[in-house]
């Protein structure tokens, strides 16, 4: 019934809880109709709402909010950084790529090179891969021992649930691509020398373990959608309607955080007297 | 002659060598004529050198770009910040503002929470004040003994001589505004209550002080003006021609690095066999 449409971004892409069978989400699908925003009127909203917050935070407030953006290669997460993030101007946003942990950072507990990373007040930050290829990839490739990443389900959940205590706002995107979608991508590289650079023979061996990196992203999906942190499926086949979810995604969120201004109480006569020409 | 109006914002910025005197130099001027760049053209012409910067240290290169932003209050340290580095997206920028130092920060030589901040490999870095404040406010306020500070243009010229030499390229920005464009740009805060959270009243107290800071920064100016970092004044009355500046230096800049995405050796057939559908 169309009643029953969703409205909204952060209800149209919400993962539903229970199993999770990505076979049944379809990376081409269109949850919610896209509106024609003006791309710079947008923008500037966004802009508007991120220097809220940030401005919040001179005046002692804690808010902030975490996007995390996770998918298989090629599934868009710089891009989704570039397009929707690059809107909020670099004050105030902090972005961090995950890749392949240092020596120093296997020392440590997964989360720890996490931690440090988390924004601080004010900061919208993005995750661009996370704590979650400590159970995709790690499980994938067997890299601890299944008894190891079997507790980090529960550990994510547990320090996702302190982070919003601490107000974080996180929004965790899966940026849902086809294996069809993967194989055209990594061909346009190909096809591209000025691509060259990012195209690297181990995304195709990847490409070769994609039932497994399915059924992983399956069990991290469905074991770590809280009510906290909630996972939201965007549809990413189609790179425009996929920056347009997610910035609406982020643009509902800023919106129902109700930031204001800070209204210090300025004794304005006085102070504009000082300013007056001697 | 007219044969000798620069062409280039490197050229008719650069402040010239010698005695420095602000008087003599119009913070309403404009040395260099503008160009009506479409604004999405210009955005997207930074963005891909800005990618091909970061492509470099992906294979290797060392090279980096730091904008270092100085100015009196309100010059639009910000404002540049916003219009011009955010045409380059989160991904490979780095913002940092400096602030009165932590008490931390206090216990090291003042160039300690600097070198923490230089941009890696990649990275186009933005310092929001910077050093110069060590021999700025602090020269101002007698905050270190005169005779510790004035040590201090020595020690600047040699920090950034090694980070020169260690690859980085370092566009010094002096934001020039006059008297009279900071008394209407602080009214302006106080008479829209969403700008009253920047406003503070030290702002008018450090607008007491002009004079002292016009010689400290004709001192820094002078003093650090060197081959391998040279200083740009920058006209900041109006904020369109300011911004539309400090982006023509910073795209001639990365111009003038010649830089190319690396090519790496693929052998593609070899690939896109590989990637043919099973």
């Amino acid at each position: 019934m169309a009643s029953d449409t969703p409205k909204t971004a952060r209800a149209a892409f919400r993962l539903l809880a229970g199993p999770v069978s990505l076979a049944h989400l379809d990376p081409g699908g269109r949850p919610l109709p896209t509106k024609k925003d003006k791309p710079k009127t947008k923008a500037k909203v966004l802009a508007d709402l991120q220097e809220r917050l940030w401005a919040e935070s001179t005046v002692g407030g804690r808010r902030r909010v975490l996007l995390v953006l996770q998918g298989m290669d090629t599934a868009g997460k710089g891009g989704v950084t570039e397009h929707v993030v690059g809107a909020c101007g670099p004050i105030g946003v902090q972005y961090t790529a995950f890749k392949a942990p240092t020596d120093e950072e296997q020392q440590h507990p997964f989360l720890w090179r996490i931690e440090r990373k988390v924004p601080g007040p004010g900061i919208v930050g993005v995750f661009d891969r996370s704590h979650y290829e400590d159970v995709l990839i790690v499980r994938v490739h067997d890299l601890v021992p299944e008894s190891e990443w079997q507790g980090r389900y529960d550990e994510i959940n547990a320090f996702e649930a302190k982070l919003v205590q601490d107000g974080v706002t996180i929004i965790k995107c899966f940026l849902h691509i086809s294996y069809d979608t993967q194989r055209e991508r990594l061909l346009a590289r190909l096809n591209d020398p000025d691509k060259h650079w990012k195209f690297h023979e181990s995304d195709i061996d990847e490409r070769g373990y994609w039932g497994a990196y399915v059924a992983a992203y399956e069990a991290a999906l469905e074991r770590c959608n809280t009510d906290a942190a909630p996972w939201y499926v965007i549809p990413s086949d189609d790179k425009d309607y996929r920056n347009w979810a997610v910035g609406r995604l982020l643009h509902e969120t800023l919106e129902a955080m109700d930031l204001q201004y800070p209204r210090p109480k300025l004794d304005r006569d006085r102070l504009q007297r000082r300013l007056e020409p001697e």
